[in-house]
């Protein structure tokens, strides 16, 4: 039931995943079961196959909205889906989570539910954002607003585990979010960072600046959730800001319409990169399993993209290359 | 000499002043004696007027260059033009300063030289952003990276008497740089600051978020120099990354070659809107005195408007009315 679409965006994903999965993969469904059936049927309908041996339906009669408060919500909605399909994956049914629905509440019960990587102090979430070159990693993209060093230390370790299982880099740079690039800049934290950073095994390239996230000169960004939140909200804000830019430019003569009109297919295409959700939702890294959250908006594409996400991070068992590295550091 | 193009574009910039200011101030030039009589004589070639008789010249051999460490270069560079113009502000010889130099510098000898407005604990840096309605004011801009509350709270008052003075705004509406929207969103900084915003007579409108700071709704945004530098240079590199994805756009295909060329035009248009440093500097608020920090690569036009900017803020008393904002809190 989460996400600004549901259930039908959710459950045609998902039936879309199972179909391009060659089997390899289950699917639960959790939500108010008549609604799920419903939706079922509707697609059938629409001709997409429905593979009943890989599907199971969970009842959870409860809706957290995207306007709840996630810790109210959580205690007096305990039938909701996000509350049963973790509650699964804690017992055993299930190895990952997915979900378009409320992001606090979806941490909150992840963490609460799962329980957290032996070595990790506060589960995080990441972000993908493009660059001219390569896409990189944020984290903390909002999970955690006050951070000391070792959460920040902890973040870049999870940051450059995902990194290089799931897109395959090898010893993938990471870079500290800061106002300067010498190892004097910077507020208190940023400063003990830098140097704990610097003394770990970790391909420490130094501070970045708000100037350099959209070069991709690295693959990993720390900093703490109230930066990154309101940086990444921030980017996200800019395409619906140069529209509007560009649309008082059209109105400004006749010629600038005209350019408008032939420009527009090109802006479009040029402004998707700043949506950061089409890589299909953001992982909450350090809990004890798979947990992927994704824009409310989020179409039934990027649903069976966060499945597929989460398939992979099973796979490649990112929680114990995570736990493995932390191990070292805390020996 | 201050600035990537000094001393030429300065001076430039001050003539240009001058001439359009109907003898309302005069200008001190300061900098290496011969390096600015050799530059008037080619203006003066240029045709520009040399309105001597509103102009002076200090002598000041020493350069502080752009990558100089701000105070070890004030130290052993005690005759830079920035000494030097501070100096002669400070013992009532002019009454404000305006510079395209090392930011850092600037900001530094200015609060050590000219001391800070009665009632204000950090003196701070203001940015003029964009929005799809009016300007906003955006403090710290970079000049503090760890803010109390009462600091934040001191920058409100700051950028609120400064948008109602020189932007002629009623009230100006403040908010607060968080991560969403409710009174109970953010870190530990930003909850008690909201208390005390909530508790002063300022138009305090609440928090505003990332995706909310083109929108205009706000005419002061108060957040701390950490975030505020992150978030203005973030801003400030996103007309070169969509220029990149613009050049790759139309180097897919003939036809989106065509699209770019004509549409060209129109993007510089909309992207000139991103460069904060057209409103010509930003002034370093809460210093006993008038202090303008320009970009390095301040054009002659961006040195005129600051100096114009200059005048006003003598001319309007900006400090006077700071100080008795502040007065009023304190007591």
């Amino acid at each position: 039931m989460g996400g600004d679409f549901a259930p039908g965006i959710v459950v045609e994903g998902a039936l879309e995943a199972l179909n391009e999965s060659d089997s390899r993969f289950a699917v639960a469904l959790i939500g108010p079961q008549d609604r799920i059936e419903e939706e079922l049927r509707s697609q059938a309908t629409r001709g997409l196959r429905i593979p009943k041996e890989h599907l199971t339906l969970f009842h959870a009669p409860d809706v957290i909205s995207m306007e709840d408060a996630p810790n109210a919500a959580l205690r007096t909605k305990k039938r909701s889906s996000i509350g049963v399909g973790l509650t699964i994956q804690k017992e055993g049914t299930a190895q990952a989570f997915v979900s378009a629905g409320n992001t606090g509440a979806v941490m909150s019960a992840s963490t609460l539910i799962l329980g957290r990587v032996e070595g990790v102090s506060r589960p995080t979430i990441g972000a993908v954002i493009p660059t001219v070159k390569k896409p990189s990693f944020l984290l903390d993209a909002g999970a955690n607003v006050d951070c000391k060093p070792r959460h920040l230390f902890e973040f870049a370790v999870m940051g450059s585990v995902y990194m290089s299982t799931l897109f395959g880099l090898h010893n993938p740079r990471v870079g500290l979010l800061n106002i300067g690039e010498e190892a004097t800049k910077g507020n208190a934290v940023a400063l003990e960072t830098f140097a704990m950073l610097q003394r770990s095994r970790l391909n420490f390239v130094g501070n970045v600046e708000g100037r350099d996230l959209l070069k991709g000169n690295v693959d990993v960004i720390v900093c703490d959730g109230f930066v990154g939140n309101i940086l990444l909200k921030f980017g996200e804000s800019v395409p619906a800001f140069l529209k509007e830019k560009f649309l008082a430019f059209a109105a400004r003569s006749l010629g600038n319409k005209l350019v408008a009109s032939i420009a527009r297919g090109g802006l479009r295409s040029v402004l998707k990169e700043f949506d950061y959700q089409e890589h299909g939702g953001v992982p909450l890294l350090g809990v004890n399993g798979v947990s992927i959250i994704g824009h409310g908006g989020s179409t039934a594409k990027a649903i069976k993209n966060m499945i597929f996400r989460a398939e992979e991070m099973i796979r490649k068992d990112v929680n114990a290359l995570i736990k493995e590295e932390l191990r070292r550091y805390h020996e």
